[in-house]
């Protein structure tokens, strides 16, 4: 690792602009904001995936790779990234820094507590909720009622016996109340943090928040019960994006970490805007496969930061073919070429959709060590027959050296003048953004909408939000709505079960099924297997 | 302020054993203490004070003051001090770091997330609570009985809605059981981070918490479920002592907040100790009024890191003694001499405890612009029939400048050879240590017992825990544990409700009356008066 003020000078910030957090991490002044504000943008390179197997795809990986190999061929690059949240760390999933010569570092201490920003994500959250019950504990005075507070608590801890609870019992300890808590990344501060543009627009965000409503069926916000400006105090610092390095000394803004379901699952808006104005290339990603993350990134964070997407990188992998193509996790080490062109309809259909937003694609295939020769030459072939441009890349064993060829493609496909486009207009009736995205992304026949779903529509609509993004919270697995339905689905039809409304962030999730917003642990969780060696360094993470 | 590194440098602290936190807050290696550990000692000096009035008594402020009149009289000094917790400072106390001119920075950020800390053992804490559910849910191969679970959830917030609480209700969401949040500085955690000498002393305490019991009513510790070697983790870097200055350039070492009740209400061993090394006085402070602060500074923290104080400074106010004279709050700006006299009662019997531990007390008069100066003389005069060394001290208005006289007293009575001695030996049986406080410190006439407080007495004993100190939970506005009694009452029993075994931490709490471990908002919270300026500065906070 070099020392973080050598890295920030690779893109002309001066150690005046950095907020050192230890030599290997920084926070990035919001005055730097305002020197570079006014130059052009570079481009914007956005790194998806197809539908994931159970054994990941590798975005994260390519994204920081690619990063890598375009600093490489002399191009100024960033990647810019999420933080990862310590509940799936400690609980299924275990770090999210990349791997093997695709890493970003310090990766423990990303992986960690890194900055503080999602604890400080957790208090504002929490400040929010016992300021609530203390008004009503102490008077009352806003009305609300205590049976329709949707604002629950918030840890980044995966704890399944927080999900349901009751609080309040007990002689003077408040209204007596159903409640839950979120993890941290699911909360809407999340998600406004990672849309804000600016410390004004995070306040007036946070003051839009629904946090449930009165006994006149009246929305209710943290206006109303003067928590926004504490809330502000509590998130001034987390607002600025945190730079740290790939292993190769690559420039990383890694800030913000919003679920890809109840929330659009990108980085930071300020971290990508100050990124575009420092680099040629911005390089990220969006969390779960195509059809959520682009859509959302597209739809969501592009529209409401005003961002122009010069290419998108489709990543695919052997397993990930054979997975769609109907083989078990247990065999897909095992060569199997039918099932990887089965499988291959899953990656058609997500070329056919980010091509549907006028954006060049990339196919990065991601090899993977139990990969036979045969099938990387059967996806290479299959790509090429959809006119696509392929890369193989080997970025986790070569690091920049085994991204160099889909480096190169990606440049070439950023030259194009840009024919972006979102999927739907801001005026579409909230019903119509939903079906078209069904059925022109997903390919299914049509949309049920529960009466709850129906109503909380009217609901937004009577609020004037009908001009809201949707956010759709769908399993990942498949495009439809039932994870097992893989490859490329048709002639189904999502159920809508319920929509929130995310004023503050300024969209309407859109829940297909049941969603979980408190992860539980696994039997055997990853806290059982991280430690300190005898150097006090942390193993096992990773 | 000075960057954080010229301060470090007025100890003979080098770069390479800082970890900057920005320009102004850093944490201290570990190395740094191999680099030290054989040099002498310096003279610790203890600031308590007289039971509190509910406008406090500057016990903060004078700590910080001292620290900078011994700097000023050309002596090495260093304050070692308690983190503020985010629940008070958003709640009733509002900031923590001293005022006027005896103040630590930067203030806002130490008053926040500061270093992170608070939010590590929270983590910790909380990763615990959500291993122990799951184990239960995943066949509970530790046989815990789900009735007999010790162990709460924390956080650093004052949410009274999460005192007692039921969790996991609802299909899926494990055992259904009733639990509670602690307040951060309360968990048992905190505690041991501020007991510990070393990463490897942490992780044997850590293993040793009783976190319920199991079928056979035997005690089931961290260890027993695998979860301490990810609560290290969790908490490596909040064990690293953090420095930061006084608004004149002093070094001082903010590290650890347990509350002083429930735990011993001092800042940490490591802190302390690191400290004495690098400074002739290091100045610290312990929780609420002498009668609990001093008496567990002494008895606890003194006794478990093989500290020798050298000096206590009895803080005291002419605004206390005329509360503890029997004067309302509202009344205390009206000059009172017969109540001032009457609550000097409260002071005598603090100095006669102090001096009975064979440490030499100075009285400081902590200075009001409500004192008359007849008031002032008054108090110096009672001090010296007592005769106590008794300082002015206008550190708040006048900083260094204003606590000379106060640094040189305590310069001459730290002289003295010690005759430091503790109020009990390890040996002496929990029940007649527990007395020996209430009649020889508190000056009741004897302890009640209650039946359950007796069974956990005897079940410590089985367990071979009757060599732990005792830690009294006790209102501090009394030596009674009746909080209207002022002064220094005599003749009263105390009763002891229950106690809780911290085998981590390796204490006995004593628990006198109710004890709430998680406050609640006041009507009008700080957090309402808290915002961020134009400059983006926070304001209303200190």
């Amino acid at each position: 690792m070099k020392p973080i003020a050598d890295i920030a000078k690779l893109v002309d910030i001066h150690e005046e602009d950095l907020e050192l957090y230890g030599k290997y991490k920084a926070k990035l002044s919001p005055e730097l904001w305002e020197k570079v504000k006014d130059r052009p943008d570079g481009k914007l390179v956005l790194v998806t995936a197809m539908n994931p197997n159970p054994a990941g795809a590798g975005k994260t990986l390519t994204t920081i790779g690619l990063s890598q190999s375009l600093n490489k061929l002399g191009k100024r690059a960033i990647a810019a990234l999420r933080e990862p949240s310590l509940g799936p760390c400690l609980g299924m999933k275990g770090g999210a820094t990349g791997s093997g010569r695709a890493q970003i570092l310090p990766a423990d201490e990303i992986n960690l507590h890194f900055t503080g920003d999602i604890h400080a994500i957790t208090s504002a959250h929490n400040l929010l909720a016992a300021m609530i019950d203390n008004h009503i504990h102490h008077g009352n005075e806003r009305r609300l009622n205590p049976k329709k507070i949707v604002w629950k608590r918030a840890m980044d801890m995966n704890d399944r016996a927080l999900r349901n609870i009751v609080i309040g019992l007990g002689d003077g300890n408040g209204q007596t109340r159903e409640d839950g808590f979120l993890i941290t990344t699911a909360s809407e501060i999340m998600a406004i943090l990672c849309l804000s543009e600016s410390l004004a627009d995070l306040r007036d965000r946070l003051g839009k928040i629904i946090i449930g409503y009165d006994l006149d069926d009246k929305p209710v916000t943290p206006a109303d019960i003067r928590a926004v400006d504490a809330m502000c105090v509590l998130l001034k610092d987390a607002l600025k994006p945190n730079l740290v390095q790939t292993a190769e000394g690559t420039p990383v803004i890694v800030h913000g970490g919003p679920f890809a379901n109840i929330a659009h699952g990108c980085s930071s808006v300020i971290g990508t805007r100050l990124g575009l104005k420092l680099a040629d290339y911005v390089v990220t990603e969006a969390g779960f496969g195509a059809d959520l993350g682009a859509e959302k990134f597209f739809n969501i964070k592009c529209r409401k930061a005003g961002l122009t997407p010069s290419a998108a990188v489709l990543v695919v992998t052997v397993r990930a073919l054979k997975y769609n193509g109907g083989i078990p996790v247990a065999q897909l080490h095992e060569e199997n070429l039918d099932a990887l062109r089965a499988g291959f309809a899953n990656v058609q259909r997500h070329v056919e959709n980010l091509r549907s937003f006028g954006v060049p694609v990339v196919i990065a295939l991601n090899s993977f060590h139990t990969d036979t020769e045969q099938e990387q030459s059967e996806v290479i072939a299959l790509c090429q027959k959809l006119g696509a441009d392929v890369a193989l890349s080997r970025v986790w064993a070569e690091g920049s050296e085994g991204g160099i060829d889909l480096a190169e493609k990606v440049i070439q496909a950023a030259q194009s003048a840009s024919s972006f486009t979102y999927l739907y207009e801001d005026q579409l009736p909230i019903r119509e953004k939903i079906e078209r995205i069904v059925t022109k992304l997903y390919r299914g026949a049509g949309v049920r909408f529960s009466k709850a779903a129906l109503q909380t529509m009217r609901k937004a609509e009577e609020m004037g939000l009908s001009h809201f993004p949707v956010c759709m919270a769908k399993t990942p697995y498949s495009f439809s709505d039932q994870p097992d339905q893989l490859g490329a689905p048709s002639d189904f039809t999502i159920q809508v079960s319920e929509i929130r409304i995310s004023q503050g962030a300024g969209f309407l999730v859109v829940l297909t099924g049941s969603l979980v917003t408190m992860p539980g642990l696994p039997k055997k969780p990853a806290a059982e297997s991280v430690f300190l060696n005898e150097d006090g360094e942390v193993e096992g993470l990773a």
